[in-house]
């Protein structure tokens, strides 16, 4: 048994655990693998973070008493996810490696965080995740466990992890993991496994939310071989089979939310009636007008926390036309110093995210300042999709630093720019530049003490 | 006259200065008013840095001289930006605010230092320049010139700059600089004025070279207003003009240095005869290849060295295709950290460069650490191009960190990995999250002392 | 005149102006100039921002009415600086260079803010400052102006800036400022110069506040020459002559803000009543301490915002201990990663402040990112002060992350810290080195592409 | 038997180890448990990095082979230590979280590293370390060598790492690690222990070399208990003891590396003969002048890798002092924006260093920054000795950018500064600000379109 569970043998007491299940081929087999061959009593949860599967939110539950689950929580996460950690990563412009949006990493947290709730609701103690011993997930879950256990609001007396990709009890019934060993495991339990399933592996594993879906592994595992024709797209067209005409998106903000999206056309006709309200109202529209675009694919080697190169092809539309006329309207509204500071700050705090460190005190130092920052972050962005790309064209904000009339100084002090101002700038910014220059090629005379 | 001249009145000295000069409306401009009404000897140059202009060289030198210059001369310095300018900025990711990659930035560098060339050889002691008073690029020349001046090999005695949109006695004739004032003053000198030419002022201004064309001002002033119509694209073609069919680019490197390009179909069959060799004929090749499919579009807001925003539009096809190729082979070759660090420091690189700091010692240090970095980017990156949109969808390196079989951790110890040792990653790292969490909900006894 | 009052010749317009005023030599004879030969009317004001020469303050305003001016204004701007200013400081750990402690800078930004009031009050329209034309503070005076005219409880109608030292009818008068050349146009004037005062210059000029005291120029201008003996400390002791035992002064914070300092010796007796309150007691009472022992003395070289290098004397004592006592308090509470990150930051807020950006987005994230992380920054820190130096050497905190027992792993999961852990952290933490350490020594075969 | 080890039986097998033997208690203890009872055959080895103790390491060897090591190795590591490691962290100002100079981590690499040599000689494929499994020791020597395994010239095929500290067996033969376990252990397998030994604990452990000596632990345990009267100082005098009258030390640099080192009194009569050389000499000269002024005191809380925050007490006197006389210099030779570049650097560096991160992409490339860098660093500063600190009191530089002629900015342009450059200066660079805080309290009217 596991290191963190060893002090309490499964034989002398019968532990209660919280499992977050999809109703798919993998939580199916641990679900039935915990309540058929350790004993425990489960607590199956589904948390709708946006992805496909959820609209048969209801077959789950009814799959999780099926395989003897002793009860089952269905929690919509959609808004929370939106909110708090899809809109932050939004602003703070984090791409890990200047890329990848991290649509996994942000579902990560408020998922594991909710099976906390559902662990108190129900009194259980072992809070229990899927994630293979290789990736990122794992650490993201248990860490979030660990640390918010400090928390009292969510603090389980007694609390375990249990992982069962790094026990070995587990590893030796399921071998390497393949589907192949849990569908014929099913089936020896006498469980129905879903039809139309074939006996062979997958092509690649994904993991899908309203945020994105990426796929990974198996077919994909050769990064010097192309994705193209290997991945099927799912959350967006392939960009040649895309609309034939461009479409426009005017993205409104409010203090650096999304609050509105209008699909136009190249002569400004408004196409679709537009969504206006939350976040998450927003990103819906984003992800179908970029989506019938074909905009928002990455192909991408990353360094995952573990260490390992891993190469994963990431669809991302909404998310990738919001940071698109996000950081377009920024322009216009925050200083040229300031985006730089966001730029140098953005990767580290990438990394962190996807690390599993949300809850840190770097984090919400992060969350304060954007709070501040973002004040001045409303107007629009209209941005071009089209067969793949989103391309900011215009953008407008009642506070821009953007006047025509500036660049005569006139506002500033009654009176026209001089153009020794910029004479003496340029002189005076040019000095310690001459300096430097100067010090490389000439040494002066060495000092009487030297 | 110039502060920077005030002590030599013209009238007591024949100065003999050196102007750049494209044969435009402009330059000729300037360079009759500087000969004709200052009495000065004007040398002219024009640098090859890979505009279309440049295609009629042979014309700028004949009309030099018709205009009264002393001299002409004609460089070529497509190789000395690309080798020496672009490919560092490549390497180090440089885009200013995260998106502009600095195609006029870099471009003036090599130009103002040839200037420095040429008044050495022609015994001339004024540089001028035609840039603006409220622009960058004014800095840039001015800032080259007074640094490199103190560089013993490019030292010109008695060194005096002329910047005539900031002189008084030029802005009095000039008026707004407008194209209109120009055109009449050189009709009135009885100099030919370029037929075809309409009254009317230009729909923006441009500036063109081998890495982009930017496009601003005038018919762009307002951001509110898409560029789409507005601006007539010259470097590539407009995305919904596009070929019909995608194309696929395999650009190799050697030690982070573009040397190789080819051309495919999806199934991989090469298209066009590879162009192998140095960098300046895989950017050619990458500006047709990109161009043809409306890659590089870029319409943004940025914060001017003089504190002004500006909008321009840009159109960098190679050097958008090679950059995207270059992040995405690093991404298999560099560690995860590193590319961080890269990410964190290249707005600062790019601001500097920006800003006409390239000779600074921060540039220098930069380069350094460069060289050391990039001995391991090998190998190639494939590049979808398609209306609009370049995407990496395969890579590979002879140094790659990538490996399936690293996972296994195999080839570290001799043994397979213990799912152990994911559990312990996971507890240690979290333990300084989870400590500071504790930290904020829980208080402990006061010490004895408090 | 200047440029920016070019529009309205004195003659023909009675101004009324605002003029920062000590009643010292420099103060003394611009007034003079300004009332006298210029015709305007001058409203005088004194910030007593901790200096010692405002312990006479009531003289300055009786010599600013003798003088001609129209009103005087005395004001206590000491809480101002140092909860709003100061306090930010320290919790930035901001350090010029990792060094000079910015106390000149700090207190630039309110006196100058306060200027601004005093216009409003008195309805002038020119603000005025006498710092030169080569230095920091013309910047810092002259850009919180410009700034805050924006603001519009701050706003002034019709501003206008007057830097005599930038003026050409000024530097023809006072020729390079020296002071002699002023004592003799007072004398002219018939206005009496105070006693003592020798003819020769000043050894160096000084600047102080409750901060710290500078001093440059003159004698100190060549940094090879040592400051020791060149330099009569006046905020402190010289370590050789201070007190023959060391004091340990405990200093208390409460959310990062001085709230008590006690003094005690070795053996922990309080030596003094303990002074406590808000954070400008604490202050002047860590000034009195550190002072007293020779703390806070800095001697370097810096790159002035105008490219000029330049050396300074400072002394700093109470700035030196307090930030000596908040940093070794931040290293029980704040978390590792954090305490770099604000490391990474500190050097270019420090650069910031220093050149007179404080009203900007980027000061203002900061604080909002500071008042966050400050939250835990409770409890007190022990600072040993003994003949220049100040180390701390114990430190207690309700939030404190260190903990004897965490060692132990207990707290985390109800088990003993299992030492497989470290040997998985080890090794996963490893990986991403090995892997590109084997990389550079080793080529695999080529792909089949390339 | 531990996870690296497992597939390897001892029974089965006899292994040959490297153990780095100091000769002292806990050394001793394990080389006779893996000879006594694992049966190995064991290569000890000592490694002189400026410890005292390695004043008998004739005594080591003796002793080592007593105990039935089958042979040993001594090897003087002082000048790679201080050339290759030392050298680079100076010039990095590499300190953790701001304070801690790095002696241990430092000195961790090339030990680790010499243990490969070791083995490769020996034929030996166990490398085996005394850190306990909770430090940052641990992390450095297992990181080095599974990092450097990776390097052809290092390689040991077949290479094991044998932590005893983290072995389940001899966790149990000596407990929580006690010294006394370890004495009793000893005495009972009929091995003399030194003399002078008591039964009892020591009160803090320590590391020392030619860098530092580092004490915690025990006594220290309790970071709100003052160090003061509970550590010995060893490699320096207490402040209060130290010599009455203050010494001035003149370090001289040639790019960066410390060469020469002049011991004055405060009127420049020269004390001592000057030791010039290589850094070594100086550094061990700088240990020797800094110790006797009791300079180098460090009492602080840092946080571990493992993440465990943890209490020091450093002494490093000859460190302290260098890093003053070569941060002072720089100051002068350095431009201000390198400077700042280099302090937010700093911090990350420091942690990667301290975490064993030494052999990585990222240090390699901060070298490679760092040879140009330090370039100009030539010349001297001029440090103060007195009671505790080091203050830099002058400098000088045949780089210098210092120059009080510089400020007329004559050499530049061949004119003298005109006043109207700095208002330029002051209003163009004023202009962003403004900006912002006019977006701030000003909306404009909205666009049509919004």
């Amino acid at each position: 048994m596991a290191a963190r569970l060893q002090s309490a043998p499964v034989t002398e007491q019968r532990k209660r655990a919280v499992l977050a299940f999809s109703g798919g081929l993998d939580s199916s087999a641990i679900l039935t693998w915990m309540v058929k061959e350790q004993g425990w009593e489960v607590v199956t949860f589904t948390a709708n973070v946006g992805q496909r599967a959820s609209d048969s939110l209801g077959a789950a539950a009814e799959r999780s008493k099926q395989l003897g689950a002793i009860a089952h929580e269905s929690v919509d996460l959609r808004r929370e996810l939106v909110e708090h950690f899809f809109v932050p990563a939004l602003q703070l412009r984090a791409r890990l490696e200047g890329r990848y949006l991290l649509g996994t990493s942000l579902a990560r947290y408020p998922t594991a965080r909710e099976a906390m709730r559902v662990a108190r609701k129900h009194r259980a103690t072992v809070l229990s995740h899927g994630a293979t011993g290789k990736g990122n997930d794992q650490v993201r879950f248990e860490t979030t466990w660990l640390v918010l256990n400090a928390d009292p609001d969510l603090h389980i007396p007694g609390m375990e992890i249990f992982s069962p990709w790094k026990e070995q009890v587990f590893l030796d019934r399921f071998g390497n993991g393949g589907r192949v060993t849990m569908r014929r495991y099913l089936t020896a339990m006498g469980i129905p496994v879903q039809a139309g399933g074939t006996e062979g592996e997958d092509p690649y594993s994904q993991d899908e939310n309203i945020l994105h879906i990426s796929s990974e592994g198996v077919a994909l595992e050769r990064p010097e071989e192309s994705h193209v024709g290997r991945v099927l797209y799912t959350k967006l067209v392939d960009p040649t089979a895309a609309a034939a005409e461009p479409e426009f998106a005017r993205v409104f903000f409010n203090a650096g939310v999304p609050t509105k999206i209008q699909i136009e056309d190249a002569s400004g006709t408004i196409l679709r009636r537009p969504v206006e309200g939350d976040a998450l109202a927003v990103l819906d529209e984003a992800n179908a007008a970029a989506g019938r675009h074909g905009v928002g694919i990455l192909d991408m080697v990353e360094t995952r926390y573990v260490g390992i190169k891993s190469r994963g092809v990431y669809e991302a539309p909404g998310h990738t036309l919001l940071l698109e006329a996000h950081q377009d309207l920024e322009s216009v509204v925050l200083d040229g110093p300031l985006i730089d500071e966001k730029l140098a700050e953005a990767p580290i705090l990438a990394r962190l995210i996807y690390n599993g460190g949300w809850w840190s005190q770097q984090v919400r130092k992060a969350l304060a300042g954007l709070a501040e920052e973002q004040k001045v972050v409303n107007g629009w962005s209209l941005v071009r999709l089209y067969r793949g790309s989103a391309t900011a064209v215009a953008r407008w904000s009642p506070n821009s630093l953007y006047d025509p009339q500036l660049s005569s100084f006139e506002s500033m002090t009654g009176t026209a720019l001089d153009p020794q101002k910029a004479r003496g700038f340029i002189d005076v910014q040019a000095l310690h530049y001459w300096a430097a220059e100067r010090s490389r090629h000439q040494s002066r005379e060495p000092a009487r003490r030297a």
